[in-house]
């Protein structure tokens, strides 16, 4: 068997107001006149948060529309724009929930890695290092900030540039970043780590390092969102280590049914990753019933609304697309139904199950 | 308040038959002829382990003698020796427990930076990056793997060099090198993880990413010394894993009386730094009565010896010195006791508490 060798991001700072300390954290990492570029999430356009950024210089707060998750031709686009106008910059920093810094990532990387983005597609193609990156969430539950990976949409699929020059160069875990986030997209990103957990920890796949971090983001989840009854003054911290440990814990483990299916939904109707798993998670009792039960129970405590017959009204042909997606993720239906995986899951039952979503 | 900006290792690798992996691991990290520089705990000489190191061209493999903790001495002239034979070498493996890894930190710096270690203890005084370097545990416990510190005893003081270029560019987490370590010692070492959750979880420096991966490392030694009466399959997996989170949890806390007790034990005995903590701890009920509770259950359980008497007969004098380092360990008592804590710990009383070791 063959181990993964798994690269961690370079400095972690964590702690309530950390944000305060990124001027100092940036400068030694300026080069001459090249810029720091701020990939900001665009729910900050206005907000108290963009007047703290530590800008210098020809610096450059760029406002990222993450409406739908990362595109490879927005990535490029924004590489291009910026080595039109600098020649290169000194670093790229992602200010936001999982799709501007996959987003920041992905612009490091294109920074110094010839041709486009979806090029790199893949797994360890990606061969330069990028420009230096700092990833800041303001969102906690991705797992993003730790990631080797940077998930975006091409033009063929939906895949990440996984390699050893994606993780981050800095994170700056800021738990005062996250309090103002809106309640429902706090939920939904917060279960992305849930959801994670459940499936890692049920999974085939997994041995006592991710054992011991997803058991650790579990009970945080768990501490937030079943144990207390209102958002405590806590809560935002150790969600966001829920969201770090979560991260860490995917170097050995996979996810499985409610990623595979959500992917599909994704992919078809542009549905964001942590309301779609949510949407999935819901109607899979057959395949994980206490997470499902402890998961309807956090729902109704937290007032949650979790969207219903979304895939309502669709044609059979689209059914199929997601279909298609959903059964290409092998390795999580691996890891979540074992080796005999297409035993166990037909067309028709995933055609059932994409029909209750 | 200003929050420490944490470096991280560089890659790890975790799990059974991992170190198989290690010759794929350092070859990308070979440069031309010099020679990779195996340092091994002496323990493993004549021992299987040997035969598995992935020597190639002129790698060297040196045992080294860990009767002691490291000494500046001793790290200068490892390296010396090594620049006057290779001008340079590829990296430095350390492979053992605490001692062994820390002198494997220590003897890389000093391929690259002038003059003795000494110059260097203390924080933040190195300037250079030293050779590439790896750690590879085969004792649990001591958190050297991921630690920003390298602990030598120097001319003048025992004291790190603690700096960003300290950590580890590689580990090998590979819980079957741990399988053979002698019981006592075995014990000993997973005590350093034990004692220092104790102190720091109870501590008043503190915050979530330190807690949730103290309470993580904290419940893997129970599952591995309490709530089994045999050593299991997987006790060697969790406790790695337990020094792992244990050493992380470092970076926003700090340990308590029990470490600044035994601080003056091993300057003036040479007591190694597991079983030092060990025969403080176990007279500490006053400080941490349930943690010393917990811990005599686990010494019984575990038919552990913990050596009696080692400070009788000692001079005036000696109870002198000790108490002098012990009571210049202030971030210790002062997290331990709170900010007034010199007037809760006295010389008188350290006396007292020193007579009972």
């Amino acid at each position: 068997m063959k181990f993964r060798n798994f690269k961690l991001v370079g400095y972690v700072i964590y702690g309530r107001g950390s944000f305060n300390q990124l001027d100092e954290i940036l400068s030694p990492n300026r080069k001459g006149d090249h810029p720091m570029v701020f990939l900001v999430d665009h729910f900050f356009e206005g907000k108290e948060l963009v007047n703290r950024i530590p800008v210098r210089g020809n610096d450059q707060v760029v406002f990222v529309d993450v409406t739908y998750e990362p595109k490879t031709t927005y990535v490029d686009s924004l590489a291009s724009k910026f080595k039109n106008e600098f020649g290169t910059v000194s670093g790229v920093i992602g200010i936001g929930g999982g799709s501007a810094m996959d987003l920041a990532k992905a612009v490091s990387l294109m920074m110094t890695n010839p041709g486009s983005s979806a090029d790199y597609q893949g797994w360890d193609l990606v061969k330069v290092p990028g420009v230096y990156k700092a990833g800041i969430p303001t969102l906690s539950g991705t797992g993003a900030e730790v990631s080797r990976t940077t998930v975006l949409t091409g033009p063929t699929r939906k895949l990440g540039m996984n390699s050893d020059f994606t993780p981050f160069d800095q994170i700056v875990l800021d738990p005062e970043l996250t309090a103002n986030a809106p309640v429902n997209q706090r939920f939904y990103t917060g279960m992305d780590c849930y959801i994670h957990c459940i499936e890692s920890l049920q999974g085939t796949y997994l041995n006592e390092f991710s054992r011991s971090y997803g058991e650790k983001a579990l009970e945080l989840c768990r501490n937030v969102f079943v144990q207390q009854d209102e958002w405590a003054a806590n809560s935002d911290d150790q969600l966001m280590m829920a969201s770090y440990a979560g991260g860490m814990s995917i170097a050995y483990s996979q996810v499985g049914v409610a990623h595979a299916v959500s992917y599909g939904l994704s992919y078809l109707l542009g549905t964001k990753h942590g309301i779609g798993n949510c949407i999935v998670f819901d109607k899979l009792e057959e395949y994980y019933p206490e997470g499902v039960k402890e998961f309807r129970l956090m729902v109704n405590k937290n007032k949650i609304d979790i969207p219903q017959h979304i895939t309502k009204g669709l044609a059979e042909d689209d059914f199929n697309k997601m279909i298609d997606v959903s059964l290409g993720m092998k390795p999580l239906w691996e890891n979540a139904l074992g080796k005999d995986w297409e035993k166990k899951i037909t067309r028709e039952k995933l055609r059932q199950l994409y029909g209750t979503l």
